[in-house]
């Protein structure tokens, strides 16, 4: 497979980061090519703004996701966001490595959605969830955080974390397309024994062997629904 | 009432400037003191960085929070930083205006969030919910995005908007203590007729003219909860 790891976290010595550096090990000795984008390293640009595109349809009202589809048609979208949209578009498998930062990415993570998963390419008309641009790609979203597992326990303080993440996991990854690994979660991270952290990286390398077997999380299928996207309603035989 | 907007699109002309316009206009009028933070207009910075503090507690290893709770309690914030946190100190009432974009907030105004919801002064070990730092203040999320309502009812293709927006509406305005008010939603918005938006507009500025009475949303009561954040499990007298 080809591997790509979209990476952010403001420190390098981070666990997050020691997390980033058994992915890239554990795979290329499994055989797979694998590429990091670290964000906060490459001092990645997240903002979303008319400068991303080197040609416009329309100079005078930004309509980004409209310069987007033309950008990536016409091959004029920024030099740094066509480089990571190369690296998006030759990978298998996208590894999203990251802390909580309120329940969903930091922002220069953030930045990197907003800006590289372009119209056109990615999504765009009926095209998302089964029918989406990056369909047949995997993703894995593998995170960290301070909390612990039972504040999100069904009758937890916060509820289940997937549904803090739904929009990333579904709105974002599953609506361009990719099979959406169940997450890896480092939980309690900043507070946890040695020991602990050193099971967690194990309890990782397992499951980065064993990806490709796994199935991926359940989403909506575009034929449920009809050509203005209302529930199909089907009756029972 | 002091009110703060912060506002982000990266489109001046957008429709989303003429409501965050509409929302000084009608506010200023009522009497309200309105302060804006236009954050495409101030160039915000939205990266979370060892950057954000002028003397550290720890300056080989950045955690992020620590260095928060230190930045606040001795003023030593990164300037931008401490010239949001001192508007939104002040204001009884802020909306957060933007587009969506994946579901979730555009990457600039992602960053203000995690750079100006600092630790220590938002939240902090039990302060969370209705006990967060900002308890007392109302929330308002005004938005616009390109889907129209049918594809957010119960068996729509997305599932309801609020649980594609829990992490913010929950997990970050909820969680630091905001009276989170339903978010006023501009559906469809880049397809629909002058008419529609002028409409849009009106049901936007009665909204504004009553906010105060409006019951904020439901969040969790950590009083349901013991000091290890398990449920209490409460008999029936």
């Amino acid at each position: 497979m080809n591997v790509l790891i979209v990476h952010a976290h403001p420190e390098p010595g981070s666990f997050t980061t020691a997390m980033k550096d058994l992915a890239v090990e554990t795979l290329t000795g499994a055989g797979h090519r694998v590429v990091v984008s670290d964000l906060y390293a490459m001092h990645f640009d997240p903002i979303a703004s008319a400068g991303d595109f080197e040609s416009r349809v329309n100079a005078d009202y930004l309509v980004y996701a409209l310069e987007q589809r033309n950008g990536d048609a016409s091959k004029t979208l920024a030099p740094d966001i066509q480089a990571e949209l190369d690296k998006l578009v030759a990978a298998d498998l996208v590894i999203f490595s990251f802390p909580i930062f309120w329940f969903s990415t930091p922002a220069i993570l953030k930045g990197w959605i907003d800006r590289v998963l372009v119209s056109g390419r990615c999504y765009g008309g009926m095209r998302f969830y089964d029918r989406g641009g990056l369909a047949g790609k995997k993703a894995l979203v593998a995170l960290t955080l301070g909390g612990q597992s039972h504040m999100f326990e069904p009758d937890g303080v916060h509820g289940p974390l997937e549904e803090m993440l739904k929009h990333l996991l579904r709105g974002t990854l599953g609506y361009v397309g990719f099979d959406v690994l169940q997450p890896f979660i480092g939980w309690h991270v900043p507070y946890v024994s040695q020991e602990t952290r050193v099971a967690l990286l194990e309890e990782y390398r397992d499951r980065l062997l064993n990806l490709e077997s796994e199935p991926p999380m359940d989403f909506p299928t575009l034929g449920d629904f009809d050509e203005l996207l209302r529930p199909v309603r089907r009756v029972a035989s």
